[in-house]
């Protein structure tokens, strides 16, 4: 561990005020160095100036997790201030909503790099360490889209499958290696102001999944006793249609 | 609740040395009353007289799951002298190994009213205190039949993918009211001595789930937050391929 | 074969005007053999009628499908009268609609037995011929309910699920044997007039499967190259949700 | 359709000496006119070559299907040479097995690019004429890695989970539309002299699919009555494992 401490690191790409910063302050709390990336250093510096208020040790590395020269610079700093991650959190996508026949090839590309090819490019910062050591923790959220697409969420089911297949891949390799991969389908809208304004119809406050129970669940999964690990779980709210 | 307390109760069904076991040790931890049924009373045996000893209200109680008289006459027991339970475990469950002409209709019948029936027959106890309360937990144990039907495992895929749907059904159907259903892919061997001697071959002691750790797990589905419930999550151990 | 002839025979469990009449036609159409199995005589005679005019040779037997002894009579006058079937089709299943707690427990056994035990029954009778000639089909009519769980519909579920982990283990089984096993997921209301009544809300004609269209189908997975063979398909109406 | 004839157009993307040629010929022997795209000249010319012999019209056309300009050019040819295509089947996809850590960023890009992204691009080609129409096909050629990420097979599942998603959400928009869309699991090896030297460990004849076969299949697909439509089958040998 970098520094001559013991004190362990988690990286989360793709933060936001929802999920991303749940994980943060969860994972804080547990004594962790955090290191942040998003895309928009704006992103980042609510939950990094909340985290450091709290004596934590965070990194904000505004970073497009879709350029591999990019995801190289990021991890190195954060191997070399905070030390080699035992946890990555792969939280990002983004989609376009629309019709097969209404999308760009740009943008059908662009949905499968955020939700997808992301994943693959940190997952190769964070392996090498984690199989030296023999243990690590990779989770990767996903989405109903990740076992349906639908019509009209083709972007979004591409990434998604896509994800949950490298996970699975992941899994099997690294697995026997001492590495937990884990990935957890949110289905449903996660609480933040931007989901209550976007998904209203119909919703009580009951109707959008916490985040910070999304956080603790994550926390749970890296800290599964290594004879009884979850590689897929879902989560929705009580009263979500399925 | 009966008797003026407080207290929790949980019923849990298919009770021997290993994960019923755990489970009883667990929820008894956490101030849970503990109802234990078993076919046969010595399976009850140790796990009730361990429990005893530490304090626990424990009621244990010999009972044949695929039976509705004696499913009744157990659960009218619990809910008189332990108050109507919070929380159903289903671990019940036997089969016999064989190709499709080597069973017997009987065996065939059998192992599908051990690990599908004797659920449905419990939940419908538990289910209308659960209903009119709003809350609830019922928790099925899976296996890796429940999702693949391997040759000379008809008999336990039959019973478990049943379970699996009943799980299905009650989940969509009591979600909404409250009760959180979750089944649970137990993918590998539970560590106990008979599981040690009948599955060793290449294995080590890491590669059995560990009964304790499959506990917490249960008991981490029960404290689930409403918006944020897992309604399947599979485990196995790191090395277990899948 | 049975009276030294080469004739083909299939027996086809589970027929009333609609898909067991058309699968009846279509394997007739073929020169096959045609055993027909139904609880009530009356669901046999219209189609055994009609397909003894067009010269075909027709057994009409009224069984109670779930029924050991019933099952083995009536395989037994198949093979002495028509030679042992190269095919079997189940697709029987009657199953009782209704939430947890509306159903008795003698529902929830019979629905499983209609829908799953009965296909167990029917293929021990006719899988030692098939194994002995390394040939022959079996068909298993599957629903939606194969695959989902739905609220209200345990009963469905559990049978379906049930018959399809049955398929598998047949398949894994008596595949490398040279047997056929696929599992059919037809996935709306086939088109007969008891479903045109029972499920008109915003149907046309066009909302209903095609029971000929089916039976087509079902010939085609019989006449698959053994290097290719399906083991699951769906079948759904091109404007059926899903 | 182009030069007032009523010939059916089927086009091929990806064609070499197996499944492609034979589909080639089997729509070719229905009176289809075909068009062949490969991204290398000479896996086209021996089947074209054999075609026209037959007296069937051919478009051979050399393309990188993952280039939108490239793609877009072939199919402006195809419509005006040959009509719009009734039938498009993407067949296309090629991968790098191996770990995580051994694969580059450009691999995992490229894989995902010839095993998903392609489709997308020759679909947007060819949906408009087809709605336009109320009628058309599209069959996705996936693998064993459309529905499991194993080990070493990052590259595959990513790209053929990706598959499978575009045509689910392709089935839910389109079918509805008139045009059917269906994804074939390939779960095993097709006979060809390229498989059958490189995956010859314990294997005979009967354990590669037979590209005549599988090319029945698509036909029987694009042959299926609009009311009873496959939209997920799978396809292996007899022995095979699964």
């Amino acid at each position: 561990m970098a520094n001559g401490t013991d004190t362990k690191t988690i990286a989360i790409v793709g933060v936001g005020p929802g999920l991303g910063a749940s994980l943060a302050r969860r994972f804080a709390r547990e004594g962790f160095a955090v290191a942040l990336l998003a895309r928009r250093a704006e992103s980042l510096e609510p939950v990094s100036a909340e985290l450091r208020q709290t004596g934590a040790r965070v990194l904000a590395l505004p970073t497009d997790g879709t350029q591999p020269a990019q995801v190289l610079s990021a991890f190195s700093r954060i191997k070399a201030e905070l030390g080699a991650p035992d946890v990555l959190v792969y939280n990002a996508g983004n989609f376009f909503r629309g019709g097969i026949l209404e999308l760009t090839p740009q943008q059908f590309v662009q949905a499968w790099e955020a939700n997808c090819l992301g994943a693959f490019l940190a997952a190769q910062q964070v392996l090498p360490d984690m199989v030296a050591r023999k243990a690590g923790t990779i989770l990767l959220t996903g989405a109903t889209g990740s076992l349906r697409g639908g019509a009209r969420f083709a972007c979004l089911a591409v990434g998604k499958f896509g994800l949950r297949a490298l996970g699975q891949s992941m899994a099997r390799e690294f697995g026997p290696q001492g590495v937990h991969v884990a990935h957890v389908v949110v289905d449903g809208q996660i609480d933040n102001p931007r989901t209550q304004a976007r998904y209203p119809e119909g919703r009580t406050a009951d109707s959008y999944l916490s985040a910070d129970a999304i956080a603790d669940i994550y926390w749970d999964l890296h800290a599964q006793h290594p004879t009884t690990w979850t590689h897929e779980l879902d989560l929705r709210p009580y009263g979500e249609k399925f």
